[in-house]
């Protein structure tokens, strides 16, 4: 094992090479699940499909399957399924942050409305727990349940994390593992369920560290890349008050008026971009960023270190590979 | 067997007799399924709690448990989740219809926000769905994974039934039997699992015909009773342009200037009460009332007939009670 995972680029095509048949078939199991006659839902399901990610979820399961060598006839059904719960999560999410694009693209709130977009969630989460009760895993079945209810934690302590500067690493850490790694801690663990249970807790546990190191390298994002590479407008966490762990880092370090200037910031109802770009700088110089960067890493590293547990493997590496894709994406 | 049910009022607390010191302890278990120590969850929490309802769907369940002589140690919470599956729905259903008020009682969107009852739903739903889980009945899951998602359908179809003269009573019927039968027949059915083959399709079936009846009343309520009765603004439905049994069934039977007054009343942002109380007594005048009370009576016999199947007892007694109180109720 290496003290630092190999930050060279890692192109998502290579993780997703050793799984890539079954990921092929996940897009049209996906159809499948989600099919509804009814207009407003065949229109919605055909923009979601459509505005469909890069399946990381989904080639976690595939690959944690493969690495744990698992005996899972249904491995293409559920890794549709945490893909159909990740969408569900985001139509929500969408809606209730007001959210009107993603991955550059119209969100359900802002192409039909808020309406559908509420409906629509429940719509599509129902599905992913009609499937799993079809495919007879209860094991699946209490994993997902579970990490579904966490993200809607996760989702309160996100309303928690507005226009508070005595936000806390602490609870930023809660928020993080809450909204975002349990998910793919869920992925990597569904995809073990039928492998040994050392694999199975090792993998949840990757998944986890790998989770809180993606939300980690997300949010920085907000502080580094501009909109036509992210999809979203620069600086939109800041424009909304979301206080996240660049913030948190810096705002210990600023000086009086620094601090004061954030504070003004998130008085206001429509910060200008100036004042946005202004505290933005402000959290680089005091080492807000490499703050940041520095907790990704070492939730990286412990992702790694949970990899020992497997034997070698093709899929293995490509989790490896995983780790460093997630904390060095730029989009 | 009657051809028409007894009329005469029945009330809520004798047809919940047979099952009285079961429905007290549903109220504890749903405190304890849905129990979270986030401060937002705990005051949510509570106030749903206190406006809880009558507990109609727990009370079938219970009953249909007893009406099939089903051996059901577990029935206490599965009355605790269909109940919870129902609060999940209002959650959300005030939210996408922006409603102030529940049973006379502020909604979760109105005290809280509404991002926090969006999350708040998919809180309780998944809670539901973990504690099927535990019970490990695939089943019951089986059954609620079905009913939420066909609920999520009839709220989509709810959105059609807006500003539509020519919406139909099949397209009306789809809605009800969607929107609210639904959880209905699915109470029913859970309480009876483990009852006869006979007996779980006869109480679906039960289920489905008083769910129609059940929102056919709820939707002539709207142009019969008074706030202070119902808990929500008089003529409500007109005002937000819900099209309902009472109307689609007027139209037909209007003159062209009468129609011209409804069209005129959809055509308004916020219709006074003027105009709503014109259509009223225009849609009471034509036939329109009478013809959703028979509609609602047919169901009811439909719903009586399903009963035979079963052998006679005093759960038996009180479901076909239940029949009366669900198409008789004044709010």
């Amino acid at each position: 094992m290496t003290t630092h995972p190999d930050l060279a680029r890692v192109s998502l095509g290579a993780i997703q090479r050793p799984v890539a048949v079954a990921l092929d078939d996940v897009a049209g199991e996906l159809g499948r699940i989600v099919a509804g006659d009814f207009p407003v839902i065949a229109a919605a399901n055909e923009h979601l499909l459509q505005m469909k990610g890069k399946l990381f979820r989904p080639t976690l399961l595939l690959l944690s399957q493969q690495a744990a060598d698992a005996d899972e006839p249904r491995v293409v059904t559920l890794a549709a399924v945490v893909e159909l719960i990740h969408l569900a999560t985001l139509v929500h999410d969408d809606s209730v942050d007001h959210s009107a694009l993603r991955r550059g693209m119209p969100t359900i709130n802002a192409l039909f409305s808020h309406q559908i977009a509420v409906i629509m969630g429940d719509y599509l989460y129902s599905r992913a727990i009609i499937e799993l009760v079809n495919l007879g895993d209860l094991e699946a079945l209490r994993v997902f349940a579970r990490v579904t209810n966490e993200m809607t934690v996760g989702e309160m302590y996100q309303l928690e994390a507005h226009d508070r500067l005595a936000y806390s690493e602490v609870q930023y850490d809660q928020l993080i593992r809450a909204k975002t790694a349990s998910l793919l801690s869920g992925a990597c663990e569904v995809g073990a369920l039928r492998g040994s249970a050392t694999a199975r807790a090792a993998l949840a546990r990757f998944g986890m560290h790998l989770g809180m190191a993606f939300q980690i390298a997300d949010d920085l994002l907000d502080y580094t890349q501009p909109e036509h590479v992210t999809g979203k407008p620069f600086g939109l966490d800041l424009k909304e008050h979301k206080v996240t762990l660049p913030l948190i880092a810096a705002l210990s370090r600023m000086t009086a008026a620094e601090r004061s200037l954030v504070g003004r910031l998130m008085d206001t109802d429509a910060p200008s971009d100036d004042i946005v770009g202004e505290v933005i700088r402000v959290v680089e110089r005091v080492g807000g960023l490499e703050y940041a960067r520095r907790r990704a890493l070492d939730r990286a590293q412990q992702a790694e270190a949970e990899l020992d547990a497997l034997a070698p493997s093709v899929a293995r590496d490509a989790l490896r590979d995983s780790i460093t894709y997630a904390v060095e994406r730029h989009s």
